[in-house]
């Protein structure tokens, strides 16, 4: 069973929000200065950066200053963990699932006896 | 590339809590009724049915009533929007190394002829 990981609230609230996931979709295509990633929202910077601060303190995105552009990518393995925990949850549940389905053709087979 | 899916932001803002992610691995073991899943909680009773409202408006949760009693069990399928999201950003993220790798493969071929 996971273990409470505090970076799974970071992570997963981070990917709650439908612009930061279109940054992160962005991204998953490449590198791309702030302003490139900036250009298709209609928001104001302050607020856009916001988001990407959160993509960055969730461990979902990396950035570097090269003179007065900011660069941003994807972290390695950004989505690693957040796949790991909805995997582990559908293999318990599944294996539940296969359990009760054993369950089932036993009892059918003994039945038949 | 991904459409905009109103019920993502649902989804993963209702995993991104750590009171969220228990019920959901405990209801991945099998259903349980709303006592069951509270008992281990140190939470007002109000407080604990908003955690599992946001859950079922999420589509990760269903519950029924028998009796006097509430029973929960995870919604079928309920991962698979969140973890097909996921993988297709990380497959997107993963090609575009491939093709990298490819690039560079064919430049170190090109410069040995």
């Amino acid at each position: 069973m996971s273990k409470y990981d505090p970076n799974l609230d970071q992570c997963f609230s981070a990917l709650g929000d439908p612009t930061r996931r279109l940054i992160l979709q962005r991204l998953a295509r490449g590198e791309a200065s702030v302003s490139e990633l900036a250009a298709p929202h209609d928001m104001a910077l302050p607020s856009f950066m916001e988001h990407l601060k959160k993509l960055e303190v969730a461990g979902l995105v990396t950035s570097k200053k090269q003179g007065r552009t900011r660069t941003c990518e994807l972290a390695p393995d950004a989505f690693a963990p957040a796949k790991k925990w909805l995997s582990e949850q559908s293999e318990i549940w599944e294996g539940r699932l296969d359990r009760f389905d054993d369950y089932v053709k036993n009892l059918m087979q003994e039945r038949q006896k």
